[in-house]
């Protein structure tokens, strides 16, 4: 039943920027100013997308995709917070219906705003909506399924940003991006590989949830056993599956883990200087490219999301 | 000594586009998603510019027009904050010198930023900075001065961010921007009254620093004589010169006077909605189109700056 894995080919990322350019946001590539000795680190926004979070991408494109049939029955995904808003969101722009298998712990912030645009949240454990998105299933619930991750058209529409990087930053060396499930950097990867080879694509994970740091090093899609909760709730999953794997590898370079207060200190950063409000997977890419591991730049950070409660936002960037 | 004023043809405001490209962000128009029954506001985040405020596009482009002789002169300014990082970036790039006579009240955050990009600071009162910028002249300061609003070629460099406003929201029906010396109306006014004269071009003020509505009821350039400093410090003048008068009067229709609750709340709204840090005079015109007093959208609303000290920040869009 599942569509077997296949790269993502430059034509699908191109034909996918056609359909969702009237629903995304064609978001601005910053720099971020450390001073003239600073390291030359350039934030692409996604936090400044509508639903303040990537996903929008993928997700306007597989919804742009179903059939008249399909768009009658209605689409369901499975979500920590982002990939429900922006399911949600392009499900309201096309007039469809939408549900979302939702983690009861994700911030109040992105519950509150997939019940504003319209779905239905069905709450469940994470192990349980971790389990729905290794199966590709969830009873109860009918219509086209839209994984949050693993899903080739809902990839093909995260690569766009690739296209942006690259016309922004011509001369860019490192893309780092967090990793989640693998579909952002599954898709910006395709994307910049496709077109610009040599630029080396790394992810970016916190300590406390790193498979794919752990499945570099045993050389196989690895469960990450000590993995724990934390304010990067939209990043670090338990385990990296053998489909992603397989679409991760041949377009990532390679990992930067980095810690919780280092990802704090990402926040802080560009809040003070860049004057935006990121969530923690947000920050992840940034906190990566600090620590000097991913060499000299231009290095693009992609700012993810930015969907956090703002109280707990303004206690990490000013405690 | 100082030039008379004259009207900011279209054709400067093209000119300084292609002078300034290299130097400023061509920043994004979002929009504020205010639910499907609410108003159609989008806004135009200069916030994200380096030195994260609009003054950056007048002092580029008033740079970028110095002979040879006057670069070596340096560039000297007055400023509140925004003006001076603006002068002091620009000159840095261009790598020429630069002073700042400073408002000694402006937040730590600009005083900062200033000398980080490498301008000597010359501290004086409200009342004194006023007088230079009325007289267009400080003792002992040499160089060409780049007057923070009533310069023609800095005005003319603000207009381009009218033309990207037209380029994003060919329907718009109303531009909202605030007044402070009255430099960015007049910009921006310029521009879009050459363009598409039939938009309404809107100021807006807090009602403890406004100007401008007061020289409207007077119908003649007015002292605001109840003026108080407030955290709106980037905008709001003790006064409407003849000169700014002069200026705005053919290319803004009106103002709209908000309070400070209202501004705090638009704040409050953009770090919510749109995840972005603005700064008082930032959420002015926010505050203005959510009076309803501007009438129906699209409304575009000018994000001027966010340039706030963050723990102030937090503790206004949290309190």
């Amino acid at each position: 039943m599942i569509d077997p894995v296949r790269p993502i080919p430059i034509e699908d990322v191109e034909a996918a920027r056609e359909r969702i350019a009237g629903t995304i946001l064609r978001t601005p590539l910053v720099k971020l100013d450390l001073g003239p000795d600073g390291p030359d680190i350039r934030l692409k926004l996604e936090n400044l997308q509508p639903t303040n979070a990537y996903k929008i991408r993928g997700a306007a494109n597989a919804v742009a995709m179903l059939s008249d049939e399909d768009r009658a029955r209605g689409v369901w995904t499975i979500s920590a917070g982002n990939a429900g808003q922006g399911v949600a969101y392009a499900a309201r722009a096309a007039g469809i219906p939408c549900s979302v298998v939702a983690i009861e712990t994700a911030p109040k912030t992105k519950l509150d705003r997939m019940r504003a645009l319209g779905a239905t949240i069905v709450p469940v454990s994470y192990e349980e909506a971790w389990k729905a998105a290794e199966a590709h299933a969830f009873e109860g619930l009918d219509g086209t399924f839209v994984h949050p991750f693993d899903n080739h058209d809902f990839i093909a529409g995260h690569g766009t940003m690739g296209l942006e990087i690259l016309e922004d930053a011509p001369n860019v060396r490192t893309v780092i991006a967090a990793i989640g499930g693998g579909g952002l950097i599954t898709g910006v990867g395709s994307a910049i590989k496709a077109l610009k080879p040599d630029v080396r694509v790394l992810g970016a994970e916190p300590e406390t949830a790193a498979p794919y740091a752990l499945s570099l090093r045993n050389g196989e899609p690895s469960k990450f056993t000590d993995w724990q909760a934390s304010f990067v709730d939209g990043a670090g999953g338990q385990s990296v599956t053998a489909r992603m794997w397989e679409r991760m590898q041949p377009v990532v370079d390679g990992s930067i883990t980095v810690s919780l207060e280092q990802v704090r200190e990402a926040m802080r950063l560009m809040a003070d200087k860049a004057r935006v409000v990121s969530e923690g997977a947000g920050a992840l890419a940034l906190a990566a490219a600090l620590t000097g591991e991913a060499g000299d730049g231009p290095i693009v950070c992609v700012v993810s999301g930015g969907n956090i409660d703002l109280a707990k936002f303004t206690s990490l960037v000013t405690a």
